[in-house]
């Protein structure tokens, strides 16, 4: 094992996971197996390519490239990822992932439950 | 939504996944459930836990209890995982979990992999 | 350099800093030194050291001993640090840092700005 | 506070500093000026400006352009950050900082502690 690896792993990011996300991801029917094909997409958009393919997805996971385009389809239909259309300046279009509505469905899930903890201490306030 | 969430979100520390993990795991023969099963455990140590009990991490996981025991069950069998026993310094003892072994596989991974794309290199040169 | 290294840098959290702060510290009154301070303190804190000693913070600082101490002395001043005191179940109290007021300094600050970047916005589309 | 800015702290990743650099940039003679600075340029180059300018930087610092722009000139000088020049497809060139230095340096002042820990305990076995 050589200089080569260590200065690899000191500079490239880690993914990094807000714990918010860590902890109700389940909640809002989200299984292991898209949670981590989400973290690849951040992964691949922290190294420069906003749009990976099945392709390059499925190679770091232990899903097929078939299976890795059904869960990306499955995501998409059920709103945790969004497949956006970017311009450039010089009129080119280019597409990327944004993982903007898995964020609100989230912030949305912890906005009820914490509405739902107060309503029911209310409760036990007036009982 | 109020400051207290956002509150939350600054000083929790997200988990992080340095990048030869996320690029390396499926080759070294492990699932996305067991890598976000052991995500969970970095995190549960984090937080101030160092053996979460299958219960525990069941309740942030689409898996029930007894999958989840299952899933720590085979890798520790499969020597990704390892149950260490400490004492402190008033004898009494306590159990946590280490993933060196699995930070071990990586490494040698790595390094097999660097050696025989040298040796094919080597070869395609005098060929 | 050996795995013995790689085996730390893979194993060991890195430090985070939530980008709202890298961008706003200096608005709220906080120079380098004290915000390579404070992550120090949360670097201590993640390795289960929740109240290193000035002694301890100044070894891995370009900061000596008594400098280090004003420097801690002059954040719970300005209210960005503060020292709890916490009991466990055996009636034992310890002390730890907490950078509580900080994230609440900071978020303050963002939401005044973001009012006043309303107000603003409102001024000029009646003028 | 509002979902907005919940929303910003979820989605952007934040800075992340290797604990090894942590622990011994001030031994390799960084500062703490120096350290925020050198976070400020990954910062940067994480939301995609890989040559940020002593403006745009010091516009998250409590430091004037100028104090900015002699900070990077002596990172350069002590060779811990390099100014790289690449060329897109196009032909058209761009510059950008690179931490590899910086890396590197940490690297070899971690290999000599090392080496001499163990000269020192080897010559203790001795005596």
């Amino acid at each position: 094992m050589n200089n080569k690896w260590m200065h690899q792993l000191m500079k490239s990011s880690p993914v990094t996971i807000p714990s918010l996300l860590m902890e109700h991801y389940a909640s809002i029917g989200i299984n292991e197996k898209e949670m981590m094909l989400l973290l690849h997409i951040r992964h691949f958009a922290q190294e420069g390519e906003p749009f990976p393919t099945p392709d390059g997805l499925s190679g770091r996971m232990s899903a097929n490239i078939s299976e890795t385009a059904n869960l990306l389809r499955d995501l998409v239909r059920k709103g945790m990822l969004e497949i956006r259309e970017n311009q450039d300046q010089h009129g080119r279009i280019s597409e990327s992932y944004s993982l903007d509505p898995l964020y609100e469905k989230l912030l949305t899930h912890v906005e009820n439950e914490q509405y739902e903890a107060k309503e029911q201490s209310g409760r036990e306030d007036e009982g």
